[in-house]
């Protein structure tokens, strides 16, 4: 079964569930599934609503274009989401493996609603893996001298691929905010520390430092403002004493994979609306 | 600010979202939160919305009696809750002091919206702590011979005391079904186990001999069925081969506060709709 | 640098500690790390000792000829593990490819001090990851009439390859006693539940059917009793009502990668000793 | 049944854990427990050891001028703890009352080994709280002006009573440098976020702000150092968009109670040395 989702946000103002919902009813849909959150700080109101694509009755331009008439009056802003079309993805990667392999394996095994087309790294090192998975790979050595040359570079990739989604699996170069900016709310990066604790570099030789009990990773949506993005997904592990660096970086590992895979699949089943650097997320 | 809330059951039908909120809608009100979860397994359809009470332009009554007659049309089950009553709540307690700490520390903080009217148990040990709380204490000793008369006292008292809420907070008596099926989902129970792991008695000294490696605790609605009624909250702890079922005890007291004193804010925050013994839980 | 470790287990008595780490020390060895447990509810004692192998300064014979007779003085049942030996080991599998995918990946990153030597299975599907790993695969079918014929086969092939350990990473099939019991702590099996609740088949849709909150996964030692040999790691996670059984299917195979890979890695690192169907575990 | 406990913290060396464990053996000394860790980093060893007292053939104070002889020969920094002392402790509050009430309860529990022997507060909102545990209660004013004189006179109360810790149980004045380097490792103060995330005031708004998924409280002994002393213990729960600062509050309450519980009884049971900025904690 096909699925069309909608993702709304609008001042708060009364009424708005009984007339959107009515609106969908009214054009023939089932809604399979509607989710609403009213932030009374900022008096904002957030929807996420998933209709039965069975109860399409028009093109779906015109779905869009009635629906556009319609949410003028309350000041929408939405987006529309077809379930039969996979978002293309790019993975970017350094030499760290253990991410790249989970997003690979979880896109083998069905579990990423996507098409990852491509993987991209400034090392050669994870070649194997994406021919592994057969997925192609493009080496794009990074340099103080040609690093502007490299993102031209990448973009010119992503665009000929038509990419949705770049997910950022423990890339270690730090892309310009002109990069960065391109592509608002489609960049997401783990950073491998609890944040707003450890930002920047070294996370887990800072950890063992301080002596923390915990350790975590952070999956946020990249922004000029480096590791400060909207955070989309956080977890951590209890540790002990007795981790040296070097284990909290493997213990780190299982926390990495499963909060990137978490966020990825938030952001491909179309559940996150961003607000005030903040996510509002559908579970 | 009052609100008014409003548990829904029926079965899954085209349009319950658009009417239901446009009937609110059109009466007046604003909706302030409204949480809905499709059960596709079993096609039935449950709802908990919360309105402004400020809207309410007729009495309750004729809220009520409106709300029916439309309820009829979808074939609604529902029940209807203002803020401004505060449930009353009769904690049942044995020797184990933890639980019934945690319930009144809770409730002189105003975490739990209810009044805690009496503790009822079966020994003289907890007084005290009724005492230092204010709360009326009543003391029923049970054994063979007096148990039925016991509990004919125990619900001459919650009758005279409107009692809408028991807690058993680890007492230790097993009640009559008779008595149990008086209160369809009002009385709340601690079992403490993981549920279904460890249905019965002494569950830490089974869970040292089985050699798990976690310890947990279950509150649910008590049924006539021991231990074996809807689940309302569960969590676990992590434990190694050092604990004794002396440490276990000890493990779990923390774990058993936390999980019933969740479930009770649960129910007295109206969150909980119960379904083919599973219960629906709008947090 | 190359260790040397040594697990023991003995009647408690007093001196052990300072008479076994004396023996060592009077031996030339460094200790690099010494755990003990004394359970005081059976009057045993358990103890890790991790030796630099530097300090060897005669034949490994001799070390252990050396230490079996110190030993008898205390009635010391044990074990000797040389960091430079790799053990060997197999992975059974059938159709599900998670756990498969999980061990092949750290093992591939060498976060699995061992070999594995082979996979084997009693369907084809899972060749392919086999295959993309290198890894040798052999194919088992089984049906009633042909059991006994194919175990047999098993044990041959795990002769043949000298296997240390067998991983059951979801092999659907319940193998034969006989089986089992030719090698006691010796398999590995991950079972897709908060063991003891829901033994046996289908534990998902039954821990959606019993309404449970969280959901979980264990692994243990097989032994001829199902699903009752001693447990060695355990791990949930938090469900809904919303939570189809399907969807615990796919909560769950993150849960059972962890729980399965925290296991072996426990056990190729000789931090496990069995006593009274429970396991005592030197992190 | 009485025991002893030493901790121990010297440079590495060989030997240490046969020459301790002999040293004790040889003075009729049965061994409950003991616990090493070597710091491979900074070349630190460190061992918690628990003798069963009825092993005592001398006085103590013998024991101690022998076991300092002894000690000189490895360098050995050492304490020792007799488990018939009940530290006395001071719990310093403001107005929140949810750690006090939690402390005073599993005292009365008796799951604390110690006597609290009073409570200070800048404020006369709790009052109530030691009344009914029957806990003297002294409340103590602070301003700009008379600051340093309060502290003066939370001093001598504190060497009145002989306090051998002080448990800061979210007092929300900033001690001076002065003040807290009279007590090294000897106050323990609960911050109410994920150290090192958050130090400083407002942490919970600040949590909403950055829109964390998760919020913490850190449990450590205060240096002079605002919220960067050696952290204890620390714990997180899982928070959504849905939260305010406010429900952040109540959430954080149940993290704060159990992790500072958590902390002062790893520190009255003696399993905790400090270096570094970091504890070591014998669990």
């Amino acid at each position: 079964m096909q699925d069309i989702i909608f993702l709304i946000k609008c001042p708060d103002q009364k009424g708005l569930l009984a007339n959107i919902s009515s609106f969908f009813y009214n054009n023939g849909f089932n809604i399979l599934q509607c989710r609403q959150y009213t932030d009374t700080i900022n008096n904002e109101y957030f929807m996420r609503i998933q209709l039965d694509a069975a109860g399409l009755q028009t093109s779906r331009r015109e779905l869009e274009k009635k629906f556009g008439e319609f949410g003028k009056g309350y000041a929408l802003e939405w987006s529309i989401h077809y379930s039969d079309y996979r978002p293309k993805v790019a993975v970017m990667v350094s030499k760290a493996s253990h991410c790249l392999y989970d997003l690979l394996e979880r896109y083998t095994e069905k579990e990423l609603h996507c098409e990852i087309s491509l993987v991209l790294s400034n090392h050669p090192t994870l070649e194997y893996i994406a021919d592994q998975f057969r997925v192609p790979f493009f080496c794009l050595p990074v340099n103080a001298d040609i690093k502007g040359e490299q993102e031209r570079k990448i973009i010119s990739l992503l665009d000929k691929h038509h990419i949705d989604l770049v997910i950022m699996a423990r890339y270690m170069q730090i892309l310009s905010p002109e990069f960065i900016n391109r592509y608002p709310q489609r960049i997401i990066n783990i950073h491998h520390a609890f944040l707003p604790a450890f930002e920047g570099g070294d996370p887990y030789r800072r950890a063992y430092e301080r002596g923390v009990k915990m350790i975590g990773a952070t999956a946020h949506y990249a922004t000029a403002d480096l590791d400060r993005g909207p955070i989309i997904a956080q977890d951590v592990e209890p540790i002990t004493h007795e981790h040296t660096p070097n284990n909290l970086k493997q213990i780190g590992k299982d926390i990495e994979r499963l909060v990137l895979s978490r966020a990825v699949r938030y952001h491909l089943e179309h559940r996150i609306i961003v607000a005030n650097n903040r996510t509002v997320i559908f579970k």
